[in-house]
């Protein structure tokens, strides 16, 4: 790469980071609702064309914070600091992955069922393929001895679907408490009971 | 209700029950995509309006076939012989109960894909309220202690989302076997460390 497009490249990645905190911005002070193409232009200090070539459309823009808050929750379980990563007990790991993703559907849930993230195919995204080796790594250095620990590990991130326990929390009014205990309940019973 | 009210009535029935036979024979044949609005009334024997006045839709017909399966499944898991309905031990019939679920799915999914049953408000349905009960009376039956068996029973269930079930079938080629090992598996290991 030449020195200008270098530079050139680095300005792109800065605008993009400009955008993306300033999105983040709008949806903490207003919610989901509150952020449109308009203003995060407006709070950004840019054109509104910039904004739509950079993410196509708002559905686009909630993907792309979306995979933005995903990397960043993948890059903690894989190279964060204990107990969510390495360094930790198995069983702790798993506990803190459970509580994390709880915690994560409470700060994002909008913006999850905003993008339809959830809804058709789930099940391809890269990021589920990738939560259930690490739940099935984790189960396996846990000694947790069956036939199938892959689709133990599929079993358990299923009951972390976002729109479950986004339903659990606004329809049933169940408290981020109380998923994390259950998860842990469950992880605990099934790592045990080995 | 006079007599001949009661006579209308059971006409009424008589050819609703007629067409959905008819509905099943056209998916055995020829899979979700042979049935048609058309075809249904050919085979049927009656007018396409009578089959529009009844289902509304095709997708009000694939829900309608839907929702008598389900009221099927449930009369069997309430009423039926066991080890799915009364008289087996819990934990015998919490395991009937999750491989009863994995063959429906298997028999029916093209239907629930088709009506996008499984998609949004996937948790409103009452059947999947009653699952959660159901499972959730077997587990306390069972002696689970824990300070929540609803969200137990809501996590147990969650594993056999059809979705889920049929992605794993069909993208990954698992076999019915082994998802209800997975689940003997689970269940067992839930109840077990009780």
């Amino acid at each position: 790469m030449t020195p200008a497009a270098a530079a050139e490249r680095s300005d792109a990645a800065r605008n993009r980071e400009r955008l993306l905190l300033a999105a983040r911005d709008l949806i903490e002070e207003g919610g989901v609702a509150a952020l449109t193409m308009d203003r995060l232009a407006e709070r950004a200090g840019v054109g509104k064309g910039t904004v739509f070539r950079r993410f196509g459309s708002r559905a686009g823009l909630m993907l792309t914070l979306l995979d933005d808050s995903e990397a960043a929750f993948q890059a903690r379980f894989l190279f964060g600091p204990p107990p969510l990563g390495p360094g930790a007990p198995p069983l702790d790991r798993l506990l803190a992955f459970g509580a994390e993703r709880i915690a994560y559907v409470v700060e994002y849930g909008d913006l999850v069922l905003a993008a339809g993230h959830a809804a058709r195919g789930r099940f391809e995204v890269p990021a589920v393929a990738l939560w259930n080796r690490h739940v099935e790594m984790l189960l396996r250095e846990a000694g947790f001895r069956s036939p199938e620990p892959w689709l133990m590990a599929g079993s358990l991130t299923a009951t972390l679907d976002p729109e479950r326990l986004l339903h659990l929390i606004r329809q049933h009014g169940v408290t981020t408490e109380r998923l994390a205990v259950s998860w842990r309940d469950l992880v605990t019973r099934v790592v045990m009971a080995t």
